[in-house]
């Protein structure tokens, strides 16, 4: 049976988010329904939900971000899917046991107070995948 | 106000889906709900939904594939989001006049029947967009 509920949401990585802004408002009538601040991973992000899920365009605040480092390696483009599950601790023993490489071996507070946990995209063919347990 | 109906679907690049069957049934508990041959682009994909999105992973099936490519340049990864549309062509006429760079300039037919058409990524800030009307 699947552990997982949804997808949450889907993360991209931008230099800018203004003109990512007026590209989804102009072309798709888009506009964001939240931004956000991460300070731990220093980035800001504007939240579009889109049915049942969220993309999350992401820019860095600072070049120590993760998100610097990533568009200067990949450049602009989409940087993680992330998995909302029932139960977060239950998900990563399963990846132990599946032979799964965790960023994150225990769960950790997400920017709203989720638990997240990260899983490393070298056991995941390539797609870095963030596990989400709402709060 | 927005002409994007949801994701309809999430598409990643694999080398060979049997080991990431394994993983996502392994970890996830999550089974394909149905496997797709896509003639003209030289691939097969399973589809996994999750509400109200799909994730459908690639494999090519010959060395010309477009997938094929990819995956020599990037590796395995996410590759694409299909935005799903209310009006294609008006979404078409949307980008053109936007300044966005189409990669099909006419709707196309997709695997199910849907209309179909891809935006280029170099004017959709790094990511591939696929939009997508149904039929």
């Amino acid at each position: 049976m699947s552990i997982v509920k949804k997808i949450n949401h889907i993360a991209i990585a931008a230099k800018s988010l203004e003109p990512v802004r007026e590209m989804l408002s102009s072309v798709f009538g888009l506009e964001s329904d939240a931004t956000h601040k991460v300070g731990d991973q220093k980035l800001i992000a504007d939240m579009f939900r889109l049915g049942d899920t969220t993309i999350e365009w992401m820019e860095p605040t600072d070049e120590t971000s993760p998100i610097a480092k990533f568009l200067e390696k990949r450049g602009e483009g989409i940087h993680h899917i992330c998995l909302e599950v029932e139960d977060l601790n239950d998900a990563l023993e399963r990846c132990r046991q599946n032979g799964i490489r965790l960023i994150d071996e225990e769960p950790r507070l997400g920017a709203e107070g989720d638990k997240i946990a990260f899983l490393h995209p070298k056991s995941t063919h390539g797609v870095l995948i963030e596990l989400l347990e709402e709060k």
